[in-house]
């Protein structure tokens, strides 16, 4: 490789870092918006999300590193050239991620919604009994990083946790019990507190019907912190609105932001953050980007396989 | 032993497990509000918070087992004789006002309580960097059961503890460094959370100063879980209106219920809850309380010394 286009907004420890790993290469650093197709052309590996339209299947890319998990735009056809590498930053979300969806699953378990309403109602309220996480039945839909590192911190709470995954494959050590996503429907009436943290692909859209929700135990807990095609606002809505369940925490919405005359705003039994479980709210989940396009630099010039190669198939790591 | 006078909403399993604490003894269960002089007097062992002016230092009373941690009404000098053995509930609540205290730290930590006022406003509103509690240092002051299961708990998620206790001790396994109260000024500074569980007496009265709140640091996030008599309020308010702390989540107030007119019910940073971390809101809780009681029915009868002997200088279990 000769050229590196990094569009990431590092810093000179996150510079030394990638030059290390590439050492002899030219390292450009550019804000991703003001990347042109010019500047792609003589690059031999992009670091960043750069806008696809610019890439227009640069037969010099050997490597594509994303800083999303998310590949959807580089996989469609002509975007990329068939001798380019696309790594996605699966791994480095998973902490904050699975952090936020604790906070949100502790805070609904305790009721601290209703007590921050009433706060600001100036209200000594009581809301009655609550419940622990170390007598619940955890189900994780998505055994992924996310997933599993989530599972870890129910589980170390002392939760009983049921992993869903959709190919076979060995019971991680984060979950009690596995099944595959056919048994979903037969796991999902044991559950206590339901996390779902599914990618957006044709198979999880609108997975969460009506009828999933009717099967679902009345005092169960459901958080999406993966994608908001998973369950239509509708849907979500009326199973809050006649108690199908207890009450929800959605971090992703089918449509962002979420319309300012979407009734999900109003409901009490109804957590709803603005898509910020991820991003860099946690500054290691930057470190650790640069951390894995560090490593598919230094793999890709020795010729190795890098880390996270997306699945042109599904958009996903293979 | 005689008779005993149960003042508890107990259902049949727990009358059934306090029979066989105490077998042979006659038991009469009477709610505690429709308890009379007439009837204490005829009685061996009182379990439940009985009105303390109802006992009268009634000469009969081998056993007095409260429901509650603080047992403060009950060593004034004329409510019990001097043969009565005064045991207090203390560890039947530590599970529920632990988890109680975690919920509020991981919602301050994550911001979910401005994610909360602005989903109320309905706005899609990016509050900005977290941290997490696998990078804090915790500092739990007072390490009596619940600030030993708190520290447990976000031991089990990662942060390093620093314990606080009143007298020198080995270090219990659920912290990574123990101080003792003397040395309380210098800790502070280190903490990134702070949490505080501190029964109420003249040594813990207003702990907190403005001092000491302006020498921790200004991301730091200070949790009351004991009693409200550890803080001002005007001192607290204060501290978070300069900024001098990042957030605050209380369950206790020196007065209670929190005046209408407090300016704290209003501050963005302040999580407040109606001290509700305990009662029974953990059903749990409640089952704890009877099995105390049983085991200390069950003491006294063999002539042994019950659990959780409260000691008639601090009003806590010796």
């Amino acid at each position: 490789m000769d050229t590196v286009l990094v569009g990431l907004p590092v810093e000179r420890r996150h510079r030394e870092k990638l030059e290390a790993a590439a050492p002899g290469c030219r390292f450009l650093y550019v804000p991703e918006k003001e990347i042109t197709a010019e500047l792609v052309r003589e690059a031999d590996a992009l670091i960043g999300n750069i806008r696809p339209e610019l890439i227009g299947a640069s037969p010099r890319l050997k490597l594509v590193q994303l800083r999303s998990a998310g590949a959807d735009p580089y996989i469609k056809p002509g975007v990329l050239a068939a001798g380019t590498q696309l790594c996605n930053a699966t791994g480095a979300y998973s902490k904050t991620v699975a952090e936020h969806g604790l906070a949100m699953t502790l805070m609904l378990l305790k009721k601290l919604h209703l007590y921050r309403d009433a706060q600001k109602r100036a209200e000594w309220a009581d809301f009655g009994t609550v419940t622990s996480l170390s007598d619940a039945t955890v189900l994780v839909v998505g055994l992924g990083d996310i997933g599993c590192h989530y599972a870890g911190l129910v589980k170390a709470l002392g939760a009983q946790v049921i992993g869903v995954k959709r190919r076979p494959g060995e019971k991680p050590a984060c979950v009690d019990e596995l099944v595959l996503t056919e048994e979903l429907d037969q796991v999902l009436p044991r559950a206590d507190v339901i996390f779902s943290v599914l990618p957006g692909s044709a198979s999880t859209r609108h997975l969460y019907t009506a009828e999933r929700f009717a099967a679902m135990k009345k005092t169960a807990i459901f958080l999406n912190c993966g994608r908001g095609s998973a369950v239509e606002g509708e849907v979500l809505c009326a199973a809050l609105r006649e108690g199908q369940i207890a009450a929800a925490g959605i971090d992703v919405c089918e449509t962002e932001p979420l319309p300012a005359d979407s009734p999900l705003w109003a409901l009490d039994n109804l957590l709803l953050t603005p898509h910020v479980a991820g991003e860099y709210h946690l500054a290691e989940t930057f470190e650790r980007i640069v951390d894995i396009a560090a490593a598919n630099l230094a793999a890709v010039q020795r010729g190795e396989t890098p880390r996270n190669v997306v699945d042109f198939a599904t958009g996903y790591k293979k």
